[in-house]
């Protein structure tokens, strides 16, 4: 029997998918779960609610928590983590990059990568520049791979990503959905997505 | 060496704070950590961010997520539990009889009954009649503690309170502090907190 599938929405721009992305291969590889690497973007989902730009912007008291919490969390999973100046990124362009690398092999890999360049690296992954250097490491084609993933085709791929995130309910970033509806939201429910997703196979 | 000490933030009418009043007692005793029970309001808080209700109710979507993750989380901890209508119930005279009961012994038996009677058994929590009820069920004076409950002195030490909690930076609930400092939000981050707790000691 195949093994049962978890979809992993992730925007890059978020700080706590970092996290979820740094550990959810090994997690899901012991877990006996397929992942599927969904970017997606959370800017239209919080226009939709009202906010213009991220909630830990808005809300300072959050703001301010979820920054010291990001260390202690990453800390304990020895990872290294700086807070990246801007915050938040655009992040349009690395999950253009990303959905057009996921058809040829390399998405998951970039993906982790962009979260390394902002949140280790102090990188600005709103610019073309970045995202080539981590092709190059990867070794794809940088100018391709930027040109393909400005394509209508990977444009429209994308804003149907997005729909397809709101219609399954998600509202922010990491979240994971099962195949039989269930969402989970946050790097501190993988482990119990990947446990539902296990027992729905 | 005397016991660290976490306090243990809670409004009434926070969900995820049903979940931590069940669990963190016996935690906090395997962790020889002593709990200190700090009942308080969200309302002026979530007023001061522009919020006139709970903020499940203002976002549909993470509403939506809430009342599902709380049935699947207190189906893990074999714990009842049972949408109350209405959401949010105003927690002031719970959170002032509590803040009484706490200098009278009981007020951390009152605090999970309060739990107990607005997540399982579909009380409304601020009628007089539902904590009358709880507090004849622990021997206590009913009519005595609501009269207390209701003095300047209880009054305008919930206010205090309040304060005290934005002042360390609480802007949600269940929250947790320690002596150094170290905020942590949600019941999902309590096993952390007490660990912080027990290293500062």
């Amino acid at each position: 029997m195949a093994d049962p599938i978890l979809d992993f929405w992730f925007d890059f721009a978020s700080t706590y998918s970092y996290l979820a992305a740094a550990r959810i291969r090994p997690l899901a590889a012991a877990a006996k779960v397929q992942v599927r690497f969904r970017p997606f973007l959370l800017g239209p989902i919080f226009k939709a609610q009202g906010w213009d730009t991220s909630p830990f912007n808005l809300y300072e008291a959050k703001g301010r928590y979820m920054w010291r919490d990001m260390q202690r969390l990453a800390a304990e999973l020895s990872l290294p983590f700086r807070r990246p100046d801007p915050f938040p990124q655009n992040s349009l362009l690395p999950a253009r990059v990303a959905l057009f690398g996921l058809g040829q092999g390399w998405g998951e890999d970039f993906s982790v990568a962009v979260y390394h360049a902002q949140f280790v690296e102090d990188g600005r992954i709103d610019e073309p520049r970045t995202l080539a250097e981590i092709l190059s490491r990867l070794d794809v084609d940088a100018d391709a791979a930027l040109e393909a993933a400005q394509s209508d085709d990977i444009k429209s791929r994308l804003r149907s990503e997005v729909e397809a995130a709101q219609q399954l309910g998600v509202f922010g970033a990491p979240s994971f959905t099962t195949g039989d509806g269930e969402l989970f939201w946050g790097n501190d429910r993988l482990e119990r997505a990947l446990i539902w997703a296990q027992r729905g196979a």
